[in-house]
């Protein structure tokens, strides 16, 4: 099973905490591809723009589901939302602000999720997994 | 020409004023399919989440080119570019931060502008349309 998990990078990282918290929780399921979204320390400048994009996008296509933070807006979360559901990847978003982009939990291909705690997604998501 | 312009609503309204003056720019040049997202008053309150989605993404299929604004973060900008350059929609992004999101400004499909002023993006989408 190869999972990306999508967080906020340049949006904000004020979540950073968070996205390595619930990406340590997810790699019990299988290979997180992007587990670098969750390093407090991410550094991108020795890669150009395009290379990232293209690092990513294949990380999209390769991966068989897709887990998102999308609390803090981002987008870049946002397009990898919009391809994966082009590519029919199965697809969970979660957020703790009352609600999030209305194209987001008004997608019918994308399930979206409210919660409030650690302890309250890590039980989303092993029904997800189950 | 149908022209699908995208900006942020539930990311933030800050720049709800520049996207109208973007629009009325635009408007020379075709239709504008999302007018509204210029109004200083946009209410969403009397349609479900489905149905904002669902109106949004059949203007996305319906419109010959989409013209962005991306500097407040937006997930559901985001995802209508994702789905966007699916779609293969020649796509314009603009930005007056220094640096927008890498799937953005590093995706080979999309052209994306730094901008400083409403004179400055008018003039490059002068050029686009010309």
């Amino acid at each position: 099973m190869k999972i990306y998990f999508s967080g906020s990078i340049r949006g904000g990282r004020d979540d950073a905490k968070l996205y390595a918290d619930i990406i340590e929780h997810i790699k019990q399921y299988g290979e997180v591809l992007t587990e670098h979204i969750g390093q407090m320390d991410l550094q991108e400048n020795e890669i150009t723009d395009r290379q990232i994009h293209d690092q990513d996008l294949n990380w999209l296509i390769e991966s068989d589901i897709i887990i998102a933070e999308v609390t803090v807006p981002s987008l870049g979360v946002g397009y990898e939302l919009g391809r994966g559901v082009e590519m029919k990847k199965p697809t969970y978003c979660f957020h703790r602000t009352p609600q999030t982009s209305a194209m987001v939990s008004g997608c019918p291909e994308i399930k979206t999720y409210h919660y409030e705690s650690l302890d309250e997604i890590k039980v989303l998501i092993d029904q997800i997994f189950q």
